[in-house]
């Protein structure tokens, strides 16, 4: 039987997912979407995403890729898959890509978000979706700070320990913060070529460190040249993280 | 023992609760409140809403009142509140008040907001925080028709059975709609000197029914004068509704 590929483009809140990929304990997006796929195929579907999204991490737009038995009109797939996957999960787009369309290996760019509620009290309402940061801080000083983010370099300083990536080396083209004064949070964008383990999460740390003045507005190209995980910040909270765009 | 009486604006996510009022079954608002108070007072502290809200409706500016047993200063009394509180309940604001305030018996005016997401697909993001309406609407329709609730009406057709309110007559001062269109939704907003049981919802319900033509947009005041709860619309889901403000 001829299979067809298609791409989708799906929305997930990661508060009640162990992350994107399947593993052996936790509910994963990864398995709901096979779940869905499998059970309208009548047949198992593997499913490959752009990359993880760690434990209660959201996506605006993650990209997977599948091999399906059937040709279907795009938007009958489309709702099929929104409405038999569970309310956490949206598909936003289908689209039938030719079988060399690969979700992770192809992979140009990718943008993250980040949010951090700041003022009092912390929002109910946002507690699933933004990280919470009470303590003073000159925006001013993170503004100064985030350029020198920019371009090629070795990222070691903002990798957890536990990846097994070799290269460290990644490009970032985009680093900037816009204040959201009615939900009262920082709304940080970074787009780069690829993101090493937990790094969004540690340069958000980094700088609201330097935003609170507990680190020099001038500290990040030291930071970045030590290569070494115990100069940066703490790691930022995960329900703050979106995974907004993946570009080809 | 003298006591003080406080006044607080809390704001909580309803996803979660069986409603604002303390009952056998189910975790309410207001038993998290008194458990929280009675802990920090080590005696019993009885507290009082401007009204119930039901299960997983929201709160933005919800109104208490409490007799407490010690003068404290505000901030560190509303911090204590908040932080003793669990995370779906935020105390924005605290305040000393007369023995003759009672936060339900002196309310003038209550303001409502209710959302509803329109389009496709379904936000995740939002299943808790919007009702969702996925079906054609004219809202140049609603929006003629809004002004109709305006004024002193005997209200009956749009209460709940299950009330015990034996006067059904309210004066509604302010009835709009508003199309965010980052969100994607709708947002309503009622003020009025007090709602009968279900009657935002049913008033929500009513006018979408209008807005997708299936009700005359000329027929509000003909549903509103057959005192009839089965001339009006369905009753809309609890999760777009918002108590957004109560005023003394």
């Amino acid at each position: 039987m001829s299979m067809v590929r298609y791409k989708a483009i799906i929305a997930y809140d990661g508060t009640l997912f162990h992350g994107f990929q399947r593993q052996p304990q936790g509910r994963t997006v990864q398995e709901e979407l096979e779940r869905t796929l499998s059970k309208m195929a009548s047949q198992p579907i593997v499913v490959h995403g752009s990359g993880r999204t760690d434990a209660h991490v959201h996506a605006l737009g993650q990209v997977i890729h599948f091999d399906y038995p059937k040709e279907r009109p795009l938007e009958k797939m489309r709702f099929a898959m929104d409405t038999q996957t569970p309310e956490d999960i949206a598909v936003k787009q289908v689209e039938i890509v030719d079988e060399l369309f690969h979700a992770r290996y192809l992979v140009q760019e990718k943008v993250y978000e980040f949010h951090v509620q700041i003022g009092k009290p912390r929002s109910p309402f946002r507690r699933h979706y933004a990280s919470y940061y009470p303590y003073p801080l000159d925006l001013a000083k993170i503004e100064r700070a985030l350029p020198d983010l920019l371009g090629t370099h070795d990222f070691s300083a903002f990798c957890a320990s536990g990846s097994s990536v070799e290269d460290k080396v990644r490009t970032i083209y985009e680093a900037t913060m816009v204040h959201d004064e009615a939900l009262s949070e920082l709304v940080f964008t970074f787009r780069g070529d690829g993101f090493l383990y937990k790094m969004i999460r540690i340069l958000v740390g980094t700088l609201l460190k330097i935003g609170n003045g507990r680190l020099e507005e001038t500290s990040l190209p030291k930071i970045i040249a030590s290569k070494d995980r115990n100069c940066a910040g703490p790691t930022a909270h995960p329900e703050g993280l979106y995974l907004k765009e993946v570009k080809y």
